[in-house]
């Protein structure tokens, strides 16, 4: 068995890679949510000086990078690999951000689940010995989701009540060898998993069980009950998806309602904000984690998180052909050290 | 510095991972080209069956893989990762047959550079000593690539000379720790180049300098020399992009002359099969290098190749924006023990 593997889907770390700093940018309604005093840069219009909101989701991903760099007092240069994807056909947010950088790319696709990805395989190339700085992040854009995905904003059209709110924003992490911070420790990789789900209106309910089953498979693997965790917190299920998976995780035997959370839950007030069901899309993750999360482990108030990011892997294609939604999570131990 | 970098770009392995086997699936009209001798399974009907094209070209990225993992003498469940992207939106080729298949996933999408890239990951995996086999894949499809970028196929429209053909196949390749077969010494990882070109019937010149750039990188990083290789392969540039990289690299002071070819000139008869400037697509690097090139290999007719696969990371969003067309390309040393 390949020596830093423990049980079928997990790895443990050698050396476990910091996450030296993060940083965050956001759009003007996820400024006015909950988390809004955990956001570097809250935007005050989405095209942020853009022709277009596909332009500005790629500048959004490209100052956010620049500003974790900046933190972690390195140059751009000294960045040996950038791992990124976003929502967009081709990832057209990720692609231009990289140009832009010089960063020699891996481009990633996970949906949702991308933020967690990039965080797992950028652990691997780091503790490999492949580099010793490296850049994992990822986008979303309400805007530039909803007309490529469902309708032109000027159609006005109703949200079912089912539905999420894509969040507008970008989180990167900076991995290194070297530092402080929190530290990634294992990662468990996530299996396609899907139930039959054809509604694209819920996307909660049809990630749900890959979120359910990337945990399982993590709790089996390692040995760790929930207790282990202060946070468990999923990507962007939503009220919805949140539910279920407590329920069908508890069917396994694991109750992890004391400690359990999600990103499309935290980001927005539901009430307030009128979100529906909650936030969804790559940036959800990212930035409830590159921001919230990483600044209470930096404040020693939260210590052992387990980060597991949510992806429903349709296209429009997919959907038109009558096809259910596949899922997929990846899931990250971060722990203080 | 990370202890197996070499130079800006370059990993070298220090347990380089074999690729113990590969198998193709190819469309009718790849199977009429000069290489069809080397294709493991020639579909008479690019449906396969199914009732779309996105679905035929899933069931074909499928079967490839799977008998990939019989050829291995080793079956699905004993394969920890698949690394695997297409060109269809939200990787709905690969989404799906990961689904089917059950395989931890992490989906990649580096247009057509995709099959270098999940080889430079991939080996990264094994070598870091994560897995001990997991498939490396990607595929295309001629009928479901032009609807998605280009016109209906049932409009008939008349194809520029610069335009390229996508290929309708999958490669898949499985890597471990242990067997037999060629081995991955050196990966070279690319960053985005975009000299401005927005022909988007012209994409071999648009992604001809990002192999030159991961080319270059490549020789300066392992002080190698052309002469290393007796095959450096580009993915798909086609005759015209061959042309351009070859001059461009000789300008920069190497002669590959001899040992260069691409592999969207190798995989069509332009004269008989009116493909115009040659293959394109995921599919073809992956499968010219798991059918033709991994054949050669094991017949040490070929010992030192370097494979480039190259991507044009346009989208029709980019392109209607006015945007010109970002190339990324990624460079994968095999040799024969």
């Amino acid at each position: 068995m390949a020596i830093k593997k423990i049980g079928k889907q997990t790895v443990k770390f050698e050396n476990p890679p910091y996450i030296v700093a993060t940083a965050t940018t956001v759009g003007p309604k996820e400024g006015e949510g909950p988390l809004k005093s955990y956001f570097d840069n809250i935007l005050s219009d989405d095209l942020y000086g853009e022709d277009s909101w596909e332009l500005a989701e790629s500048k959004i991903l490209r100052e956010s990078v620049k500003r974790a760099i900046q933190k972690s007092d390195k140059n751009i240069v000294d960045m040996e690999y950038m791992l990124s994807g976003d929502l967009l056909n081709q990832l057209m947010s990720t692609s231009f951000a990289a140009r832009d950088l010089g960063i020699p790319f891996f481009g990633l696709y996970g949906a949702c689940s991308t933020m967690a990805e990039s965080l797992s395989l950028g652990a691997m190339i780091i503790d490999g010995g492949y580099a010793d700085y490296l850049v994992a992040t990822t986008s979303s854009h309400f805007s530039s989701a909803e007309r490529q995905y469902r309708f032109p904003l000027e159609h006005g059209n109703q949200r079912a009540l089912t539905a999420q709110w894509t969040v507008t924003g970008s989180g990167a992490a900076i991995l290194s060898t070297n530092g402080n911070g929190p530290k990634i420790t294992h990662v468990t990789t996530g299996k396609v998993v899907d139930l039959g789900i054809k509604d694209v209106n819920n996307m909660g309910a049809a990630m749900a069980p890959s979120a359910v089953d990337t945990m399982i498979a993590h709790f089996q693997d390692t040995g760790f009950r929930p207790e282990k965790y202060d946070l468990i917190v999923t990507g962007d299920l939503g009220a919805i998806g949140k539910e279920i998976t407590e329920e069908m995780v508890f069917d396994r035997g694991y109750n992890i309602t004391k400690v359990y959370n999600d990103c499309g839950v935290l980001i927005f007030d539901n009430e307030a904000q009128d979100t529906h069901a909650g936030g969804s899309g790559c940036g959800c993750s990212a930035c409830v984690f590159c921001g919230y999360i990483y600044k209470e482990m930096i404040k020693k108030n939260l210590n052992n998180v387990l980060l597991i990011s949510t992806g429903a892997l349709l296209s429009t294609t997919s959907a038109q052909q009558g096809q259910s939604i596949p899922g997929i999570a990846h899931a990250v131990t971060i722990v203080n050290g």
